[in-house]
């Protein structure tokens, strides 16, 4: 049996007492005072889910409930962001985590007998907005999948030599545009650029017609490091907060024509969802699991001693404009990464680049062996070669009006460790 | 003849009453107060050049100078960044720059003759620490001029079609790290990595052996634009405050090994200078000139009505760590870039992509046509198949304790607008 909360949580939920994930919400303007009410909507601040509630941190600290010696005189759940929090490290979020749990669980009546206190405190899920959870400096995504990798290689290059000599050796990455980094449930627009041309045509200008969602996850980074100070990768770790879901969406249109020699630019910066709960390493230790053997060894900065990933099922849905139901398109998992976030995070380093906390580092699109596991449409499409069904509706890349849903779950015997889901809708292009 | 100041303000200096360029700084603790004392250094503020002086707009803010509509109640000189500044735009940067500019002429009174005020409000410029201008949310680099790009292309690629297709087509460009972003006079620690392997041994891992530097310029972002909506071309420079100078420190060996396919990441994240002053694109007035004309025609969103350069003289010199002084390695010039800062802009938001204030926006290595005008050593040596002579002193790469200074100075008839220095030594690796 799982940890139990005076809480009502049901079984299925994502979000039991073992889970705990942090976000930062707003109460949404209570429908009473909506109309011709002109105050400025409510800061925003942090929280933590538990079932369909959220827990307000902002009011159980001020509350005097963080009693602990490293949280007890800190401001840091009185922040419009986590940042704080994060930059506090693995100690004071072991120690919010314990009293969150204590005060959560069935047989501690602090909250529980406190109606007043638990009335301020417990909001139902469905009257908060969701923001960003943190300040984000940097934002940083890696190509850790080896299926993703040789896909695209086969895609973009030819099936000569599919995965770049490197591949192997490091965990390729490139720097990604923070700033339109935006919260799940964000409406996407279509972006218009410069494609590919046909042999001697110029090249076209409009709205994208090869948009794709790329299936990942990213760490959400603790404590950050100084310019000119590697972290260890033993230490890595240490570095983590934990992880959401990410869809980095993608105009592969653009991409394709604009990627050589310096990478990806405008067909990935027109925005970046992610998920609002921010899952800690902690809650997902259950579900530790052996990552795929390394072959040629990684060289000694990036050789851990415990090589391990998440074993995180992870699943993304459909639904096109005017269908009542969504469907599901792949389902694929983390533990496929053949880099983990730890020789990610290490290798990011190892120049002496420096972190921050609140950056954010995505895993790269998380494909998995089987064509039922492609982490995104241009490999499940090979390029629009072959046409997926959502439900009697074909798809070669995204249409206008197609919300993509990802969601993943930890499925343990007693409970679930669960992210939510990450969601966004493609509007149509400006005109 | 040009303008006048009651400041001091010689014939050869960078900052006459006619350039007025923007930065941050802090007062340093006076030697009376060093030992022993342990107050909190002063908070960064906002100041402008005045010859061997700095301007504290924190002091004449809140001495009600700034009496303009734009300026009266603003906070934006109290800030401990030109974020606020920024936003505001062209108009309040007019408003301000009119202000000083007749606050500081010769014949006006109000600072002049008031001996308390000049006291607090002007101060040498050795007694300032001079920081980051402003809060860089994102930094982007660019790759905008052609010999550069023919040059890295012939090295990298060989011969045969050593610009890519696309770079005639649009402003090609990288997102970088903008955690690494540093101000002039920081150290940089030569960064460790991965180097491109020899045949078939294993990649190399140590410090880089071939470390550069990039003559850049950048743009610091005034307002910004909201996602989804693209800047029009012709409205681009209203979102450009000024410029600054730039060095892109780069690793060439890290870079080789990494940049397939996905662009440069750790060869580049290690460090990257900017020099302190932001010179207004209302100072570079006086020194438009024409662009390189393009052939194609760029697509209309990248059309502009007046497609101008600045005549920028740009200077690299390297001291050798021993050395008295410094020796010149290259001679270059700003208005050789292909793409304008404009077209950069507007490219850079086609897709919806958001720019914040404070955004950097790196032009490229500016190399022009002659061989003693290329813009960094990889470039200078071939690739180190040569070497350069620093009075006496061989150079294919950047060796420990070599210091490199950029400068750049507009020559006018009656007086300079001048960017001062952009300067960084390189320490060893770490062991
Ligand atoms: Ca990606
Ligand atoms: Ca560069
Ligand atoms: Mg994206
Ligand atoms: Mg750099
Ligand atoms: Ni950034």
């Amino acid at each position: 049996m799982g940890l139990k909360s005076f809480v009502e949580v049901p079984r299925e939920s994502h979000f039991p007492l073992e889970n705990l994930p942090f976000g930062v919400f707003r109460p949404k303007p209570s429908s009473a005072t909506v109309a011709g009410d002109s105050s400025p909507p409510p800061p925003p601040r942090p929280g933590v889910a538990i079932g369909d509630f959220v827990l307000d941190l902002s009011v159980i600290s001020a509350a005097g409930v963080f009693d602990g010696p490293l949280l007890k005189n800190s401001k840091c759940f009185l922040q419009p962001s986590l940042n704080m929090f994060l930059e506090m490290g693995r100690p004071a979020w072991k120690e919010a985590r314990s009293t969150i749990q204590k005060l959560l669980s069935a047989d501690e009546p602090t909250l529980r007998d406190n109606a007043s206190l638990r009335e301020m405190s417990l909001l139902p899920m469905s009257e908060v907005q969701m923001l960003l959870p943190a300040v984000i400096g940097d934002y940083t995504d890696f190509f850790s999948s080896m299926y993703h990798a040789k896909n695209c290689g086969n895609i973009f290059r030819g099936p000569e030599n599919p995965i770049p000599l490197n591949w192997f050796h490091l965990p390729i990455a490139y720097h990604g545009r923070a700033s339109s980094v935006v919260i799940s449930g964000t409406d996407i627009i279509r972006p218009r650029g410069q494609g590919h041309p046909m042999a001697n045509s110029p090249p076209y200008f409009g709205p994208s017609q090869k948009l794709d969602f790329e299936l990942e996850m990213a760490a959400i980074v603790g404590p950050g490091n100084e310019l000119g100070k590697p972290v260890d990768v033993s230490d890595a770790a240490d570095h983590i907060f934990g992880l959401v879901l990410m869809n980095d969406w993608s105009a592969r249109d653009i991409q394709a024509w604009e990627y050589v020699p310096l990478g990806p630019f405008l067909g990935k910066s027109f925005g970046t969802t992610i998920s609002p709960w921010i899952v800690t390493l902690e809650a997902l230790e259950p579900f530790v699991c052996d990552a795929p053997k390394q072959e040629p060894q990684p060289l000694s900065y990036l050789a851990e001693k415990k090589h391990v990933n998440y074993d995180i099922p992870l699943e993304v849905w459909i639904k096109p404009a005017g269908h009542e139901h969504p469907s599901i398109v792949t389902k694929s998992n983390f533990k496929h990464l053949y880099w983990t976030i730890a020789q990610q995070l290490a290798h990011h380093t190892v120049n002496g680049c420096n972190l921050r906390p609140g950056d954010l580092l995505g895993t790269g699109t998380i494909s998995g062996p089987e064509s039922e596991s492609l982490g995104c449409l241009l490999e499940l499409t090979w390029n629009a070669q072959r046409s997926l069904t959502l439900n009697g509706s074909d798809r070669k890349f995204l249409e206008d009006g197609d919300e993509v849903i990802f969601t993943a779950c930890c499925k343990g015997r007693d409970f679930n460790v669960g992210f939510g889901t990450c969601t966004g809708k493609v509007l149509p292009a400006l005109p």
